[in-house]
């Protein structure tokens, strides 16, 4: 496990690591309602899909937490209504919407009951999906440490660490494992423009935690591969459809082509909740587009032309360029449509 | 031409638009010896391997301007102490070489003279070099601009334009001998981490010169490569080995990998003084490691976790992966060992 709290269940209120400030600062947001947590949700404060699951599940928690209702039906507006500001904060995540279902299904399922019971329920799920995430991350990073030979050195694009999860991470949970046994494992983690979650939480992740690591800019990728730095690329994802095609940070698919080209394999690790049995192709992923500053400005101050900007928060990198991709139930591999459907048998 | 001056001769001093500034502030640095244009160099007050070559003229003859020997054996040592300097600021880009050789030249053929006519001809040299360094930008730009179809968009990195050299660009030259034809060219730069020479100059000198630009992040290249919103990829060289290998700014490797896997043409836009027949490979060319603080800080501010950093300035491209190299003499494509050295008959 990672030696610092992601996100916290704290009775009435959600503590988070902000990640805007890391790593200058490591100060902790807390959220007291589900507007609030909605906000840090938007504005990144907390990031990563399966984080942002779990926060908002937590964040449904916190809404019937805080509401002083008795009768049910405006209870259940009440949770109606966190539930609709928190899936309006960002599109691109599946496991938003995932974990949104799991709560209103919990509610469905209890709905006879009193609403002191059923806010319970909710407070226990959102704690239940919390506790899953970790076991899950322990599942992938176990099954993807197999795939990793002692002593390789991994390039990691963005952070799908303890930072993007409840506390263990995806990729490099797979890069944790691989650690622990002792396989002397390096990482080479790449900025990650425009948003740096490579050279501020992956180096900073990673480095509190002991794991070697290199920082490179992401358009030094090709460099390290053609010097035969890189012996695997591991990344997260923040949607998977069904044949394979995943969607994770910009700079994900410029990877992929590297990889392939250098003949390096390109690994995606994601709990189940991130594959999307219902989008059959990556085509059909939204993709947000953020604010052009986040491109023009550097933690506030201008750094380019007032130009005209593209800003995707991600890319969708086609299964052709994936070898496998590592889930909490097993590793599949191509012919992935065939495959990703036997994970959900 | 563009619409400032990059460097300028004034006698007895050389002014050049600051471009650690850009585009925040548009201010001059006066060098008025050759200690202070040889750090401007080497801190990159001026970059760009055209433009270095022509400084490097320009140094050594304010070498000779503010020299008040009489004596010829002073003066001489002077001289060779003002290349001395000048040829230790930056190993990469032969045009620095290439630069001080011609002007070694001078004063060897002037050798019998006296110190005044020696500094006369010693500035007339730096001045021509910088005459003929527009004169080739043209040239280059009208030889590139007919691999450009009407209506493209040309994604370009770094900044190979009129900031590179005295003021055409040898890229953006060949952009904008597109453009002036009126053939709606538009073009996508890339920021161009860590020094963000795309954001701050490419962007900037475009823009001020009314040519359509898009900025984005180094990573969203294959994005927009796979969208089908590039039809050239054109960058500069700061040097062409005698195989056709380029070394250009980092980056342009991986580029050059993203444009052969989508089918795009990769150009290269260089003068025949960046080719070095000297060296036979791109593997022998000299690269330079620049400071950790340029990746881990942005404007002073820190920007990453405190992690080990790598930060080649600059990357070699192998010929395979480019299509055409566009020079003043003519554009050549492969097989590159052949059909550069008959720019040389």
């Amino acid at each position: 496990m990672a030696s610092f709290k992601t996100i916290e269940w704290r009775g009435d209120r959600v503590s988070m690591i902000d990640q805007r400030k890391l790593p200058m600062e490591e100060v902790y947001f807390e959220c007291r309602g589900f507007e609030e947590l909605a906000w840090a949700i938007k504005n990144m404060v907390i990031r990563g899909a399966p984080a942002i699951g779990v926060a908002a599940a937590m964040g449904i928690a916190l809404g019937a937490v805080r509401s002083h209702s008795r009768d049910k039906v405006q209870f259940f507006s009440e949770i109606k209504e966190a539930s609709d500001a928190i899936s309006k904060t960002r599109p691109t995540a599946v496991n938003l919407f995932w974990a949104i279902e799991r709560m209103n299904r919990v509610l469905k399922e209890n709905q006879a009951r009193d609403v002191d019971s059923i806010r319970d329920k909710l407070v226990e799920e959102a704690i239940g999906i919390y506790e899953e995430d970790i076991a899950i991350c322990r599942s992938i990073g176990r099954a993807g440490a197999e795939l990793i030979r002692d002593g390789s050195a991994v390039l990691t694009h963005c952070n799908a660490g303890a930072l993007a999860t409840a506390g263990y991470g995806t990729a490099l949970g797979v890069v944790r494992a691989a650690f622990e046994r002792g396989g002397g494992i390096t990482v080479v983690a790449s900025e990650t423009r425009p948003f740096l979650q490579g050279a501020r939480l992956t180096a900073w992740e990673l480095q509190r935690d002991g794991i070697p690591v290199t920082l490179i800019t992401d358009s030094m990728a090709g460099y390290v591969m053609r010097k035969g730095m890189v012996d695997a690329v591991i990344v997260g994802a923040d949607r998977i459809a069904a044949n394979g095609d995943t969607a994770n940070k910009i700079g994900t698919y410029t990877l992929s082509v590297l990889a392939k080209f250098h003949g390096i394999p390109f690994l995606v690790a994601a709990p189940t909740s991130t594959i999307d049995m219902k989008c059959p192709s990556g085509d059909l992923i939204p993709i947000e587009e953020r604010d052009a500053a986040e491109v023009t400005h550097i933690q506030g101050a201008r750094v380019a032309a007032d130009t005209p900007v593209m800003n995707p928060a991600f890319d969708v990198t086609p299964s052709a360029n994936i070898d496998y991709i590592i889930t909490e139930r097993g590793v599949v591999g191509p012919p992935f449509a065939e495959n990703i459907e036997t994970l959900f048998d």
